[in-house]
Parts: structure tokens; C-alpha cells; sequence
């Protein structure tokens, strides 16, 4: 098993500065971990990924699983030598995309939106204790996902973290049925242990998912159950509410009860990534986070910038750019600012349906977190995160 | 104007490698300009284009006049200072895209295809003596290229080389046809020459366009008449057959005409790119190519290998490659190859419609034409082009 060495506590917060170290190299928490989903950042090249100052990435098993398929990668020397990606590589454990199949996006389902549409019901076939069978989007088989194969297939692609298969819940269900099922995924998670234990690399860490829905009594004994079990870290799943301020409130709960003596395991939060929840989660003692925003968000014209009253974000696609002579935020040190391409340009681009729009604000957007994070960072580090955080908080630019 | 010094002459062609200086820096020849049709090259960053070898790129003064328009370019620095590409620019006329949209492309129509379909038909709504009448594929709105109109066009984006409106022929009508088409050609010509004359950059360098079809006394009647005029340049256009050998010796009729007191007007081969043709055009004298072939081949996912037998193309999409760890090249310095990307990876992104594939292939395309080009160049100014481009056709790596 790899270590997390904690270097820096904050007075004021959980916040803590720390160093993950894998086979593949280490990693300074709290970092973003920017989406690898089926072997590659969209849009940007590992070595670019890595010249932005991401010392992490997360591919996804279930994409993985169907194409190219985990036996492929394993025989292109798992999903390092497949990728070129030489640094730390965490994979979820696949559940996360076949529930969302079910019931909408799973990312939906989080943030409290309505499911996306009809046409991605059914393709869950069934949640059965065994696992889950659903039917692949791919050629229409029917295929089933168990906790030991999800961990073969990450053992196969050789992440340096693998996750857990956990059940992923809707927003709306019951009190009782996030229970029954948060119960599920603590029975997953021992059995994801023990086939680690018997057939896993030494050199991979498992991390359990919390669960327990928006119920501070589940979340609470599903975040001390996970503490205690084998895993070398913890992740932090599942349905976290319909508003901010509730997700917040959620996290909270998970990492109050890692407190004490539990404090040594790297924590993850899945799926989460907008500058203020990656402020707020740093706060409540999170390590590392995963989320498609800042990738997405470049490859549909939306850009970050240093203005809260605007969730960070302008939209390129706006007719009142298409003069602009200004790059996407005056002073960024992003390839794609340092460049002078101007607003109108990458307008004309995303008018144009020119990948290349989406390339350059996707640079853009993960040098901008990336520097969230580092400022954050170093103010743990310099004992002023309260002062940072407030600044970011406030509209300075990272 | 600008000005061409021919440095160097090869003993047993017409070839000659040179210097075109313009407004906006040099390039030296014989060069293969990349296209940037709609301000930008697709994938790839002005900087990136530079970081290749490439000194100049072409703009297409048909699809900038649609969207974005000319006088938003011109209000943001021209094509110079809207695309963030600080060096010359060889902008085309936009006849060839406008009668393009009549009878299929003229790209096919050169190649001797089959037009591409009914679909395209009737946008071109009338050739007059006064110019082209057209429906734009934007709005559907009736609209008007004159040669007048295009030299305005071309003035306010401010390429350093403006091509005259020509008539793009098809390659099936008759000799006379032809011959009336060429007429109104070389009219057009010098309605082009006196408004440049009256309201042009003098910085700008006006290229004539040689048609003539495949008759060689219409074509060799075209090319004297292009040298004999006002032009800065000389361009050969239209139909040029339908097997290679035809058109490389209507090329060569073209040059051939411009033996005597024209040697100092640079010449331009409108649309030609294929590797066997850009070394017979070398040989017969062109100075300067243009075509989509090694950016529009990247993007679907062929690469440019030295491999003649395969008209130096391997597609990348193959299921051979499903495992291979091989570089698209190996031994390529280009950014793609020297990464270590193999063919698997590549392949995967292809499959997964992954832009970055394209953009990746693109590169290493560009790259390798341009080495071919540096290799042409270099041999004429060793007096070894011969060797060189027999050591090229037999499948040299550049």
C-alpha cells in the first residue's frame, strides 16, 4: 500500500495539506483529479495534462470495460502503457455509469435535476446482491458488473487507486431504501476487499465509497464503517442533495466522523468540481476531487473565470464577444491566454464547430482549477487558508 | 510588392528553390502552405502551424466573407490580427468554393470524380460577364462575387497574396467552353489588376490564375497571358485532368510558357498536395502548394507514412492496429510520434470520435510534409534534387 503523509493541518477548518504517494509517483493534496474517462483527457495530451500541473488522472471502468475492453489494456501494459499517462491513476469502479443508465445521469440525480429523458431507462436490468446486470450501449449484450469483477477489471488496467463498486442511489428515494441499500454497498465493499486481498496488486489502494444518502444517521455510520474496514482510502458517493448548502452540510457529516483516529486515509470526493464546492470541500478536510466541469464546460465554449456572481463562468458563445479583442481572462498565465487568442476568435471557433474552441478553453479551464488547487494548497501550508479562501470566494483571480 | 529571388536552380528540371518576401515575413521555397479556410487551422494553434516549419497558411475569402465577414475581420487587424497567425497569408478568391456549390466540388471535378450530388446543385444561380450570382449556404440569401468585390474582400482581410476571381470550369465541358470560360478569366483578371490597382495595399501581392483546362494551347495561351499582365504572381487553376500524369503535364505546359523574362513571378498550384505530386511539382517549377489533403486526412484518421505502394497513407482506423504499440512513424520527430502515442491508443480515440486524434494525426501530418518540403528545398540548393526525389518516390522517410 501506497502512504498519505499529512504535512499541513489548518487551524480553522479540516483542511489539511498532505502528500498520496503511489507506484506511479506521488501527488500534493488537496488536487483535482481531471477526468480520463475512456483512456484521455478530451481534447488535451497527457504530457499537456501533466504541463498544466495535474499529478493525477481518472479513467473509468465501465467506459473501459466495453472499449477497448480491460484484457486489451492489460496486454498494452494497463492503462498506463495504453494511455501514456506515466503518473498516478485512479479508476471508479463502474457502478457510478450503469446506475446512471437507469435513472437519468447519476449527475442529475446528485444535483437534484430532473432525469435527462426516457431513453436511458432500462438499460438497468436489475440490482441484485450478486451486483447489478444491465445492457450494454454498446452492442445490446447483456453483461453484469459484481464487486470482484469490478476490481479484476481495475486490477486488469492497473490504476494506482481503485474504487469500490458501490449502488448508486436516486435523489428521491426513501429513508429506508437508501438504508437497505447503503448496507448493499458495505457487504460490496468487504467482498471488493477480499478479492483485492486475495488476487489484487499490493501496489493498488482500494478506497471505499460512502454512502447514506442526504440522512446524517447513514451517512454518519456509513463513513465510520468505511474507516474501519481495510480500504487504504475513502470516497465520498452517492446522492449529496439537492443544493449546495446541503451537499456541503453532507460532506461535513462523512468527515466529521473520520476525525478520529482515521485521519492518515486520503479522502476522495466523487464528482464534484465547481470552484466553490472545491473551496468548500478543502475546508472539510478533503484531499482529492474528480469532476467533468472544468473539461466539459471548455468543450461546450464555457470558459472560468474569476467572477463568483457568475458561478465563475462566461460563455463564449455570447454575440457580445464576437468583437472582443480580450483573451478569456486578462493576466492568465494558460497556454491558450499566453497564446492572445482573442474572445472573437474562439467564438468564430465554437460558430464553426471547431474542436480546436474546446481544446484551448479546456487548457484553459483545468490551468484555472489547477490553480485553485494550488493556491490552496500553499495557504494551508502558509496557515491562511481562511484569507485565501475568502479571496477566491470574493473573486480573485487564482 | 513584394519580391521573389530565385537562390538556387536545379540542372535537370525547372526547379528552383527561393525566397517570396512579404509584408508580413518570408517563405522559403518550394513550400506547401496549410490551409486555414475559415481562420484557423482545423486542430491546431497558429503557434503550432509556425512550430512545424510553416511560414505561410491559406484563407478562404469565400467562407470569412460569410462568417464572420471581411469588415469584422478588418476592424480586428485583418485575417492577421483576427487569427493570431503574424505571418503571410495567401488568401484565394472565392470562385473555386462559389462554383464548387454548382457542380459538386471543384475538387472532385479536377480529380475527375462524379460530382458528390443533387444537393449541391443550384447554388450557383448565374455567371455573368459582371461576376457570380449565388445563394449563400449560410441564410439563403442572393448574393453577388464580382472580381471587383473580391479584391475588396481580400483587401480588407489583408493577405499578404490575393488570388483574382477566376471561372472554375468542370472537367467535362468542351474545348470551347473552355476556351470562353479562359476568356472571361483573364477579363476578370485585369478588372481585378485596376481596382487594386485604384484601392489596393500596395503591400499586396496580386496573383494571376492560369486556366486553359486540359488543352495545352489554351493552357499555354492562359499561362502567357497571366505572365504578360500586371500580376505579381502566377497561379494555375481549374480542371487539371484526371490521372496524375495529365495533370502534371498540364502543370507542365503552364510552366513551361513561363520560361522566358517570367522566371522572377512566383508560381502557385491551387489545390494539389498528394506527395508524388508535390515532388513533380517541385521538378516542374511550382513554387508554392495549397491543399487539404494532410490536414483533412488527419482529421479522419489517416496518417502520412513513407510508403508509396500505399500513396504513403496508412488508416489508422484499422483493426490491425487494435494492439499496436508502435508510433504512427517511427523515427518521426514530429509532436505525436516523439510522444510515444502508438497506433492503439490513436486508433481507440478514432473510435471514440475523440477530436484529439485528428488534431494529433494533423500534426503529425503537417510535419510530415513539411519535411518533404525542407528535404526538396535542400536538395535543389545541393544540386542533388534528382536523388532526392527518386529517394522520396521509392519511399525515403522524409
Amino acid at each position: 500500500m501506497g502512504a498519505f503523509a499529512i504535512t499541513a493541518r489548518d487551524a480553522d477548518s479540516r483542511a489539511r495539506a498532505g502528500v498520496l504517494s503511489t507506484l506511479h509517483g506521488d501527488v500534493d493534496t488537496p488536487a483535482f483529479v481531471p477526468l480520463a474517462t475512456k483512456g484521455f483527457v478530451r481534447g488535451v495530451a497527457p504530457s499537456e495534462v501533466a504541463g498544466l500541473g495535474y499529478q493525477m488522472v481518472l479513467g473509468n471502468t465501465f467506459h473501459l470495460f466495453l472499449a477497448p475492453g480491460h484484457e486489451l489494456i492489460q496486454r498494452a501494459g494497463g492503462l498506463h502503457g495504453f494511455s501514456g499517462w506515466p503518473g498516478p491513476i485512479i479508476t471508479d469502479s463502474g457502478g457510478f455509469q450503469i446506475f446512471s443508465m437507469g435513472h437519468g445521469t447519476v449527475a442529475d440525480e446528485i444535483k437534484g435535476r430532473a432525469p435527462s429523458g426516457p431513453e436511458r431507462a432500462g438499460a438497468v436490468l436489475a440490482v441484485e446482491e450478486s451486483g447489478v446486470r444491465f445492457r450494454s450501449y454498446l452492442d445490446g449484450a447483456e453483461r453484469e458488473l459484481t464487486p470482484e469483477l469490478s476490481m479484476a477489471v481495475q486490477s486488469a488496467l492497473g490504476s494506482d487507486i481503485a474504487l469500490v463498486l458501490d449502488e448508486c442511489t436516486p435523489f428521491h428515494i426513501s429513508r429506508e431504501q437508501t438504508a437497505r441499500s447503503s448496507e448493499r454497498t458495505h457487504r460490496w465493499l468487504e467482498r471488493c476487499l477480499a478479492w483485492h486481498a486475495d488476487h489484487g496488486r499490493p501496489s493498488q489502494l482500494v478506497y471505499g465509497i460512502v454512502q447514506g444518502g442526504v440522512h446524517e444517521d447513514l451517512r454518519r455510520q456509513s463513513a465510520a464503517l468505511v474507516a474501519d474496514s481495510g480500504s487504504a482510502g475513502i470516497a465520498i458517493g452517492g446522492s449529496l442533495g439537492r443544493e449546495k448548502e446541503q451537499m456541503h452540510e453532507i460532506v461535513g457529516w462523512a468527515t466529521a466522523e473520520l476525525g478520529d483516529g482515521h485521519e492518515s486515509k486520503p479522502r476522495h470526493l466523487l464528482g464534484i468540481g465547481e470552484i466553490d464546492d472545491l473551496i468548500a470541500g478543502v475546508e472539510l478536510g478533503i484531499d482529492t476531487f474528480d469532476c467533468a466541469m472544468p473539461t466539459r464546460l471548455g468543450r461546450h465554449g464555457v470558459a472560468l473565470v474569476a467572477d463568483p456572481d457568475a458561478r465563475w463562468r462566461v460563455n463564449l458563445h455570447g454575440a457580445r464577444w464576437g468583437e472582443s479583442r480580450e483573451p478569456v481572462m486578462g493576466g492568465c498565465p494558460c497556454p491558450t491566454c499566453a497564446a492572445g487568442h482573442t474572445r472573437a476568435w474562439l467564438r468564430h471557433l465554437l460558430h464553426q464547430r471547431e474542436p480546436l474552441a474546446g481544446r484551448l478553453l479546456t487548457l484553459h479551464n483545468l490551468a484555472f482549477v489547477a490553480r485553485v488547487m494550488g493556491n490552496l494548497r500553499a495557504a494551508i501550508a502558509r496557515g491562511r487558508l481562511s484569507q485565501t479562501a475568502a479571496a477566491l470566494r470574493a473573486g480573485a483571480a487564482p
